[in-house]
């Protein structure tokens, strides 16, 4: 398991030149070099520092340069700054990977059972495969940021089928949520607990570009009256009007082949595919988008009663493409945003150690997403999982579920 | 009711100069003119202007210079900018003032019952006084801003008298919190729901000074444990060490009859009463704070539940001094942060109108605070009452209640 | 002469409401009651601290809340943050203004003969005199950020006399330029020296709105290739199109007399007067105007060499107007920019003591503009005095003087 | 010769990594492989696509993210983002520069005499040039910014010899300076003209590291009185204190062997070299140091005449060093900042076309330096050379020469 995940992800970056995984167009999408370091880092000083005596590092300056913020784990460099550095190469890297993974298989193979090793060890394969999906966030907002276009793979995107609207009700009453039973989980995630909800209803088919088209069509993005105060000011400030990689007109003279709108894919520049999830919307978007149907977001704990009858775990990443491409009920391509603002669970206590800064520290002005998405590596992904975002970002596959009381 | 609230704002603003009613030395805290603007053009274009016929405005620029943020109103003056005028004069807007008001109560008398102006003189009436906790919270920044340190009253503040520990247990259940009865309340308030709440115990008494203190005193603004991560950066960019007003050897040659902890106050620059509540905190260091205790803070349901059981709605105001002055049970003399994220009800419907914008907008990156404060004007506050601001925002009088789990 | 000088400071403070004299619209624009308080200061820093026995300050603190950047005379309040001070009040200073009048008069009245004291009163006085021209542009700025655009003075403005255009030729050689003989100069004006000057002409007459609306209409401020590198990105950042003070439609609801352009004046919101000299112009906007017509800026040399053969000293500022309005040849109402950096003539000594940072530190980034203006206050004006300002500022009343090399 | 010199540009890269030839640490510096194309794209603009007929540009979208900033030729991507440019890669351009040489050297082979075209050729080779000492700069920063501190060359960097100090004298008159002949030079460098000179010295010896390290240790970054006001500002804003690249006790733990005061360089950290000339100094420091030592810097002027008497125009460079090592007289391997703020000669006529942005409209806010440096290329220097750069720029080879009046 620990070998395959860590070969994924030096797969992820087999497509890429050098050049690609290095540059960083903004502070918060780091070089793809730098997540092959930082999950090497992460298994390095969580399990072989600490319980392989005698362990050498592969070089003690990485250790600074591949902690993103933890500070158990003593100084980091910083975020924004990621993109200038040249060194290590990528070459320095895949070595540092290579003994990093035959120092511990080694150490696995040659030590007894230990809980904490194999918590650990769950710990840094969870960690790596998130870090799979921000691969694959961030080269895509590296390739797209480039006038080029440069394609990420050539497989074709093929059209998506449309489905008919249908809702989901649930009942008033008090319903239990958050992890329960001996598989992992993140801290966030548990304890298991009631919580009471009123009637309310879900959309099965999750939004289309076709309808979000509606709302930009009807100016959506010049009426205050559906948007946040602070969304408000984030769609004037930074002059939005449509989400994340839709083009229209732009670079023209270069890629004339696409007329009206376009979006830019992990599969090249492709014309606006109607029936296609609606992605890479901030929550400030979908909120206002919701507003403008007379509908709301759901909250995340309706979000999680309604995939636990509604959808399959496994659903979410089964396809071998980098885009969504199924709006069926039952499956989510993409991370669907929920009202709910970030926060602890009742009677939540955090990992130990340097882990305790994996989760609660972020408790803070971020809002609560559900379902996965199309990037989300297999066998990561459970109902109870948590993503969250702060509410302007939009670079991860992120989507809109309606919700409506009843 | 409305003449003794409109003339209690002016007598807040009499106490001042001219001068000290045009600045802003930040962009949240406005010109205290302004607010005496703002709260009669709010009057204006909520009452007379749609009720009135024939009404004339007694001057049409303020109807976009006193609009603070209401877009179906039209335009408004950029609100960091509000300190760049220094016309209208504070005798241009007391003229204002008497003119609206002449209007208003000739209008009340001459015309009959009238449902919809009934309940828009109210909201009036609860925005003024909303006002005037912002006037006071704003003048002593203005005043605090000034290395002079000019005092707002004379009156002697007296000494604090300690309590001893005291929590209070609740038990796991399905509770009911939100306004209920016919009542005034903001829409935020309701509707009256059921929650699902576990077994959980608050503090009586506030966090006090000596406390505070302590925390400091343990290098609390040095240890990242204790901060969620958008704090930590908030303590290091801003160098913040201590809460707001909190002074030690600040222009120490000018102001040497105090040592050590100092607090500016409305009553002037006052040795650190140790058995006072702390106050002016943000949520980043309350919670740090709690934290750091090994405690935490409470969620706004626990708190709705405690004051409900334990506080009289009439106390947090009920005091001639302009500062926090005791600690008791059942007395709120500072808002208390919750840890939850300001959002809906379930069932939440905004007010209609221009009120739309009164409320629901700001549902995003706020956390609750309840319990009012000493300078929350009488007969405005309830225990449904929820106050909301940025985590890092503390010029209103802002304490620490601490809760467990049980 | 101290007692006029002084007493002229508070007649242009005396037009204005209290309100008028605390707000500070940006960081380069002070407080007008700040002025009054900083030449009060300066004479007391420079004279009475240093030369009367037992002198007592009126206020310790305004030592360093009026003290503007001198760092020989120790800490100062920061100059972007002059605003935030309500206090002390417009009264306090006047009555500290007394204080000092009153103690210097008797110091020089019971003091013998000492030339230090008479060069540092003459410096003083002089100093006093700069900031009643920066009073003037200071109030200007502060009433015409006000939408409101209240009126400085009710006297009207007469139109202005076109005249014809004429050149002034002079031939190539050395030329002697820089302060000669007994009279008071600021260092930078020293010493007397010698230049290499290649044959030039220049403009007599001013250039005129007229000729300056051309250049708009041409789309000047949309043509790269009469501007600077820094220009130009200064004119895409803060949105330039016209002069500081011109508004065409600007709150066209609220001021409704004025079609086409208008320009607000200390007289109140004007009908652009096609003849008079264009004025608040930057020397980014200077520059690209005069490449547009195919002359050039003059050198700070040429320049001074014009005046001497040209204008009266008394010139700029001989009228009771506070606008300029004539063109004529001999007179400047305007300072017009020199194409020269402001840097330091052959042989330069700076004052010493706190008067060493008055001028030298400087010299970097800025530009020389001769002439005088309007706001001049009469008797501070030399053909050899150097004013200098940041090639983007233009609040100071600016305009333009062609050259040509023949 | 074309060849020759476009052969050396990717000998510069070519001991880089393909990843360090992306990154760009601060918009001032632009990655190895954007010089490569922007050189390349130089010729392509200003030769071929004027004088070729039928010839087509290698990739239509070059165009423009390879121009600098030329208004006339089109659009140009933003200077600060050529780091988020994963794409073209390395080999993309070394292909571009392959195709782009065969084109131009048949087209020279082929066309007849054409003084244009000699002209333009002889610019791109002067351009070319520059660039190269660019790369080396650039390469630089880019390797410096890196706490692995990588090594640009192996060669070792002997130690300086130390030479005694000497002045050389001038006499006051009418010197002349600014370029003259049929050779080629910049537009900034003409008309060859009259200037009056006072009499003046230089010193011959370059100030040294030894030299510059006494003004630090006597607190010279923390006294304000030898400061330009700007210069201050800069310092305390960006907390400098030492030349850039100097370093004392930075990342010490993982560079152990150098103690005290170390310096980067292309051949890796070396232990600062007291003998030296002190380089990487910004105009404000210059003129600081300058001060502090009770001399001045000089006038571009005075310069030129200097180096007309003393220097060997083929000097600066002619080293196989990266790194100047030698301060005798005659001898220059830092540019020294001059006094003087960059502007036009008398008479100065920018060149046509495209080049009319190469000089004309940097005009303001520079400085100017005079000598050349180790880094620039041979054959590409002459003493009426005027490089310039802002005050705060640090991160050319710049150094310091004293003047004083005599």
């Amino acid at each position: 398991m620990f070998i395959s995940i860590r070969k994924y992800s030096t797969e992820i970056c087999g497509r890429l030149e050098k050049e690609d995984q290095c540059v960083q167009p903004c502070s918060e999408v780091s070089p793809p070099k730098w997540h092959l370091g930082h999950t090497t880092w992460f298994f390095e000083e969580l399990i072989l520092v600490k319980f392989l005596p005698g362990f050498t590092r592969f070089n003690e300056q990485y250790r600074v340069l591949f902690n993103s913020y933890y500070k158990a784990a003593g100084k980091h460099w910083i975020q924004a700054e990621r993109g200038y550095l040249s060194r290590p190469t990528v070459s320095d890297i895949l070595q540092w990977r290579e003994y990093l993974d035959e120092k511990l298989v080694d150490f696995l193979k040659n030590s007894g059972s230990n809980a904490d090793v194999d918590f650990l060890l769950e710990v840094g394969i969870q960690h790596e495969q998130q870090h799979q999906e921000l691969l694959l966030m961030d080269i895509k907002f590296i390739l797209g940021a480039n006038p080029l276009l440069p394609t990420y793979t050539e497989t074709p995107l093929p059209k998506v089928t449309a489905v008919a609207e249908s809702w989901k009700d649930f009942n008033e009453g008090i319903y239990q949520v958050g992890h329960k039973g001996p598989e992992f989980s993140y801290d966030n995630e548990s304890p298991h607990h009631k919580t009471y909800i009123y009637p309310f209803s879900l959309r099965e088919n999750i939004v289309t570009n076709a309808e979000y088209l509606k709302f930009i069509e009807d100016d959506g993005y010049s009426k205050s009256q559906f948007w946040l105060s602070q969304g408000w000011d984030w769609v004037n400030a930074n002059h939005v009007t449509c989400p994340l990689y839709w083009h229209k007109e732009w670079h023209k003279e270069w890629h004339k082949e696409h007329e009206n709108w376009n979006e830019f894919t992990l599969h090249g520049l492709q014309s606006l595919d109607p029936n296609a999830p609606v992605t890479h919307i901030s929550y400030f978007e979908a909120n206002a988008f919701a507003n403008w149907t007379g509908f709301r977001l759901p909250t995340e704990q309706e979000s999680e009663v309604f995939l636990n009858k509604t959808c399959n775990e496994n659903m979410p990443c089964d396809s071998s493409l980098f885009h969504p491409n199924r709006v069926d009920v039952n499956v989510n391509q993409v991370w669907f945003w929920t009202k709910s603002q970030y926060s602890s669970y009742p009677g939540y206590r955090t990992f130990q150690g340097m882990l305790e800064e994996y989760n609660g520290k972020f408790m803070c002005n971020q809002f609560v997403l559900k379902g996965g998405c199309v990037a989300t590596p297999k066998h990561h992904y459970r109902h109870t999982y948590r993503n969250f975002y702060l509410p302007e970002q939009r670079w991860m596959f992120s989507g809109i579920r309606l919700a409506k009381d009843i």
